[in-house]
């Protein structure tokens, strides 16, 4: 019987895309579970990604039992090197996800501080005082897991991300076996991923794919270059067979690329024959239409190899005429943009770009409507808790699963930072925590917030305009005409026409000499540049006096 | 017979989303259709938004001798009051549009100086050496029309974006009678929408949202608020029916929204009658079961009703718990972040929102693949010329119009600028002029070019730091201490620490005295940055010597 309280505590995924993070608390004891980043909104200037905030955990790291992760991608691992320099527990991962992790641990130079420990799907592991039960759950890169969580206080289900993906690519499906015995057993509350809550119907199997790159592989008149993310070992699979069956050779190109496929060879977790793999140097020595290469960059990311060839500026290759281009991914939200633009400049150079829905050479890794529903009706919840999306999606989960028969107020649609409590099989919403963005910018992580952020967004709307003024000491006199110097504010050859005139006014006002000189300059010259052009720089004056 | 060259010169919305301008030329004689404008790219920072580039006519003014525009919408008539400074010629459109047109008009205080002429869809104008039959198609606004085209080379059909809506608002089905005439008479080149090329089959109707209105409306337990575009007259007729069905009252809100729908119901495009209209004002002392609000901002405009409402600054009314609020549009490209943002600041607020997929309360007004081909199987144009959509949709529609037995090489994907030329019935690339993007920043035009752009990027990324020295003439002494002022660049709390050393630099720098001292200084605290938190701020030293 339960003495103290269990409590859920959300720091990440909850009403947006990415850096899942969920602490469990029963009593005093903690243990996390996942720790992944997520990539900055349009509007976050300068920002490189964005990591859970922990500081509600910095004052009770001792009560920290472990991490668990479930998978290998980003918005679940992506911020593991930041929790461990505060949070040093044992982190528990299936294989797979353990060498996801270790190729990121020592990255950052952190492997060996690190303290790692594999359990397969099907094993238990006990965390403080939970017993954690780690079952196999398909989604799109193999071995990941959802998490049986057993507590005095009851028994909590953690979906991980999943679909139920019937004929998987490494054809291990969801353990349906394991989430029927938790039904049995009773499940106090079911926390599931709601990615796709608004997406009808089943979610479409991996198997689909590879219909779909047989097909544009068949039809390549020259090389075929693959792009898809570093963590998407399945999807690497699907390329091997199927540059195999068309008789073609498979390069890897790009660093995450190369470490990742090398460590899920060693570990068994994807296939390919020894002699069926060439670098791309070789490559380019071979007749184009044995060649394919997997690179990232699905996201046109500026960087990566996608970005770089969609731009020209790639060294190891360039696009040919006859390339064909697939890009197996679908945009992360919020970068269609950059996503479609990368494109359109890889056809505007000549190649062939093949992306869903042109032919379908990716499906989601998250449920939709049916999936989820069929979670419900395996597990029997008391209560469910929408994770992992916006609010928006964690709404149509719990609008979803009050249809079949949930009870409203059994599915609270809480964001980051609103802890839950049970205490005697009952949920109440307990207190409110930090659980907002922390900025890495650089080297710099959490010291860039809102209000730089702000200052950016000003900049980026208007530019600068400098002024620098050299007075004598305690006269109205100016020693030297006004500097004035814009930066971002309008182009060289409209500046003169627009500033010289507030040059004027600076100078009748360092003759009036009035209050406060800094401030009714900036003021004017506010005034000045919006009337003359409706934009508002930020003004920054200079009083040198002598 | 044919004497002279026939040219189409693409000006916009070849390769881009918005911005279309098509113009035709026979001889010296020219014709411009549409002149829209579009949104900027999330990096296109401080832009208000982007028109065609004119550059090309302006030393042709003379040649000019007509602009017809197809239809209301703002990517086809947003940039008619930049157009009309430079080119003032008379300008076609069908009354519905020349009543959108009027209202823009006049906001810029141009609607005296514009020469409109009213053209029913059915009839013809003869603009210089084009005689241009107007015909209608059904699209998301009624009155919108497609052009024939007939010159002396041949006879060109330009679709406007247009659907094959079998069940439209009004009524008023695509002119499919012209459309046959038009293949028999035989077309020289169709020029055709290309914005849904990748979506497979037709276009769902209208029609389709009716059905989904009614519902929401039916379950609504107070308010329903409607966002759509301001320039969607056929929505404001379905929610007024909808509206109207149900026993409430409607009132519109938001400057154009309530111009549109007024200019609309006085031409007798919007039929709702007088007791069915209230205002806000008058519906805040209903009962909220009987009040529907339509207004603008379905894309989250943060100066826009609905961008307000999400930030709770909406003076006029404000969300309340039991409010309905209906998306009626989907995200424009690009724009994905700000739509789901707001979505999710409304379920914040208080209230039920409902958007496709959720509910079909919107369906797109633009030819899908089926639609794409049955035109083109009406028309049976020898050439067909792939308009409005991005280079991978102008390339899907080549491809989909190829696999119909058109050949390849009649049919050029090209992009905006690329002139074709069509001699003897023959289609040949001619030369290239500028097409590219002009931006509105303010009351600038064009002014803001890319190099600004760049240095916004710049700034927006890392922000500013600006040393000012005072030092004593001709002696490497300073006569006060630095001032190191940021903005943008690091949170206040951290700066000192990241400052401080930096003085030091520039204090020895100084007593060194070698070289510039200005170049020095800029190199020696950019380095600093860097390899402090390894971030790239501009750097910007002023040096006063007295």
């Amino acid at each position: 019987m339960a003495k103290e309280k269990l409590r859920v505590i959300p720091l990440g995924g909850l009403g947006e895309v990415g850096k899942n993070m969920t602490v469990y608390q029963y009593g005093k004891e903690m243990m996390i579970v996942d720790v992944g980043l997520m990539f900055p909104f349009n509007n976050m200037l300068g920002v490189d990604y964005i990591i859970p905030d922990f500081q509600y955990l910095l004052d009770k790291v001792s009560q920290v039992k472990g991490i668990v992760i479930t998978h290998g991608h980003e918005d679940h691992i992506g911020a593991i090197n930041h929790l461990i320099e505060q949070i040093n527990v044992p982190i528990y991962a299936t294989p797979l996800t353990r060498g996801l992790l270790e190729v990121k641990l020592a990255r950052a130079g952190n492997l060996e501080k690190a303290d790692l420990r594999t359990i397969q799907a099907g094993e238990r592991a006990q965390i403080g005082p939970f017993q954690v039960e780690f079952f196999h759950m398909s989604h799109s890169i193999p071995d990941a897991v959802g998490l049986g969580i057993q507590t005095p206080a009851g028994l909590l289900v953690h979906s991980g991300d999943y679909k139920f993906d019937q004929t998987p690519v490494d054809g291990w499906t969801s353990d349906f076996a394991k989430l029927g015995e938790f039904s049995k057993r009773g499940v106090l509350a079911l926390l599931a991923d709601s990615t796709n809550a608004d997406h009808a119907g089943w979610t479409p199997s991996e198997a689909l794919i590879d219909g779909a790159l047989d097909k544009v592989f068949k039809e390549a008149p020259g090389r075929v270059i693959v792009a898809s993310f570093a963590s998407l070992v399945s999807r690497m699979q699907q390329v091997a067979n199927t540059t195999i069956n068309n008789d073609r050779k498979l390069a890897f190109a790009g660093t995450s690329m190369v470490d990742n496929s090398k460590m899920a060879m060693s570990l068994g977790y994807l296939k390919i024959p020894e002699k069926n793999l060439i670098t791309v140097e070789q490559g380019s020595h071979m007749p184009e239409k044995k060649v394919v290469i997997m690179c990232t960059g699905s996201q046109g990311e500026v960087t990566s190899i996608m970005g770089r060839l969609a731009r020209g500026t790639n060294r190891q290759f360039d696009i040919k005429p006859k390339d064909t281009i697939i890009i197996s991914s679908h945009a992360i939200p919020g970068n269609e943009e950059s996503f479609y633009y990368t494109i359109n400049a890889l056809i505007r150079r000549g190649a062939n770009v093949i992306y869903d829905p042109i032919e379908k050479v990716h499906v989601s890794g998250h449920a939709n409507q049916e999936d989820m529903k069929l979670l419900i009706n395996l597990i029997k919840p008391k209560y469910l808790i929408p994770i992992h999306g916006e609010l928006r999606l964690l709404k149509q989960h719990a609008a979803l699963a009050e249809r079949m028969g949930i009870p409203r107020e059994n599915i609270p649609v809480i964001e980051n930072g609103q802890i839950i409590e049970f205490s005697n099989k009952k949920l109440k919403l307990a207190e409110r925590v930090p659980g907002g963005y922390v900025f890495v910018d650089g080297t710099g992580v959490g010291d860039v917030g809102m209000p730089v952020m702000r200052e950016r967004e000003q900049l980026s709307q208007g530019g600068i305009v400098i002024i620098n003024l050299l007075l004598f000491q305690n006269k109205n006199e100016l020693r030297k005409p006004p500097v004035v110097e814009s930066f971002g504010f309008i182009s060289n050859s409209e500046a003169e026409g627009v500033i010289e005139p507030l040059v004027e006014q600076i100078e009748t006002l360092v003759k009036n000499g009035r209050g406060n000189l800094k401030t009714s300059i900036e003021k004017a010259a506010k005034s000045h540049f919006f009337s003359e052009v409706r934009r508002r720089p930020w003004v920054r004056v200079f009083i040198n006096e002598v």
